[in-house]
């Protein structure tokens, strides 16, 4: 039985998100799964380093799969490319030890949120930025954003109300990068809850509005309250960068 | 009467081409003087630097447009970007002196073909690439197309077989940049015929791949037949990047 990790990129326009569903093939995972299977014979459950919204992006997606039948990982990277639709690729194979694990052994993942703030919509990228025509003051959303750095609890930037599991995760760093029409806002934590780079956006974006100060964020982190955070900001203006493993994961 | 120049942008994926057409609106300049009427209250004529081909892009496409009716550039641009589609952008409206036509005032076009070489499919840039898979030859490319270079009578590299009228242009420079993955053809001339770029582009590549010599391409000229000449290649690669003027010509 080897393990697989695969890398995947995806525009995540006209999915539904990550996570197989019964009733649509049209999520990442469902389209793997379905390639493999396909070849194979059977199904292969592949493993996802975590759920990405619909509609939300990645660049550097990990997954693994075990596989009984002898393939070489230039052999899978070439047949899982041929067979996956034009929106979804897979940019490395790598078989790795048994006890890699795509969710558990991630140790850090990166994510990035794109704004357009230029006048002019942008044509070419329009599918991976958010348009936000409303001036931003950016010095107060690198304020705010420090309040959400650091080992917290982050129920009130958790989109699922019946999370049973500690809602406690580091996050290292936001930094905001401006350009002279693109606001970049990049996280890098050991784990995100649902839609929190979302509900962390929006929360930023209100306080760059000015409808919220950045001194309200302890209040809000405090609550542990949903209500009290910001809005889930649009899924078209994230990708999932990359998640980094440590070094005996492979 | 006011002249007004505007530059343009346009994912050209979902449109039959620039030119309006009788049976659709899904032309660029159908939809930029659909705007327009509707905003004026009666048709305007706007006039393109040139046609660009069904499935095309370009990131400074240029036209103009009379009004009588008096108009701010800046009020023109903001209606524009409301009310056109997300995948056409007017990224400059200008006041230009009467004597300006976007399509006889030009003086220089800069078309480029984008053709990715990577094995990996590229997923965000899938529809402003071509995706070529074979190997190809780069220095027999760039030996053909200086044979393509100059002031010549490029009949045998036109699309249209019913083209009266001279089919002499100059290319001043067709230029190819290789990154990792990408193989990038900037062509600059005066001006290019119908398909003329995209059939350049086609020659070369089978050039790239061996199936023909740079040497050939001045017998294909000579035969001022478009049989001669390599194929067409696939529109969604080329981009108009910019149409020059003279002074004079605002």
């Amino acid at each position: 039985m080897k393990n697989y990790k695969i890398i995947v990129a995806y525009d995540g326009t006209r999915y539904k998100g990550w996570q197989s569903q019964k009733n649509t093939d049209a999520t990442i995972e469902g389209k793997l799964e379905g390639v493999l299977e396909k070849e194979v014979g059977h199904p292969v459950a592949v493993i996802g380093s975590g759920r990405t919204d619909a509609g939300v992006h990645a660049r550097g997606q990990t997954a693994n799969f075990h596989l009984e039948e002898d393939y070489g990982t230039e052999e899978l990277l070439r047949l899982l490319n041929r067979y996956l639709p034009e929106d979804i690729a897979v940019l490395s194979v790598e078989e790795v030890p048994e006890r890699f694990h795509s969710r558990f052994s991630a140790v850090e993942k990166v994510y990035q949120y794109r704004i357009h703030t230029g006048k002019i919509p942008e044509v070419f990228e329009r599918r991976y930025v958010w348009h936000c025509t409303e001036p931003l003051w950016i010095e107060a959303m690198r304020n705010a954003a420090v309040y959400l750095t650091g080992t917290k609890d982050f129920t009130s930037f958790c989109g699922n109300k019946h999370m049973k599991k500690s809602a406690v995760r580091t996050v290292y760093e936001i930094r905001l990068e401006e350009t002279e029409d693109e606001l970049r806002i990049t996280y890098r934590g050991n784990g995100f809850l649902q839609n929190m780079v979302r509900i962390m956006t929006g929360t930023l974006i209100e306080v760059g509005q000015g409808k919220r100060r950045p001194e309200e964020i302890p209040e809000i982190l405090a609550a542990k309250n949903r209500e009290k955070a910001g809005y889930t900001a649009q899924p078209q203006g994230l990708t999932l960068l990359e998640v980094r493993y440590g070094e005996l994961a492979g």
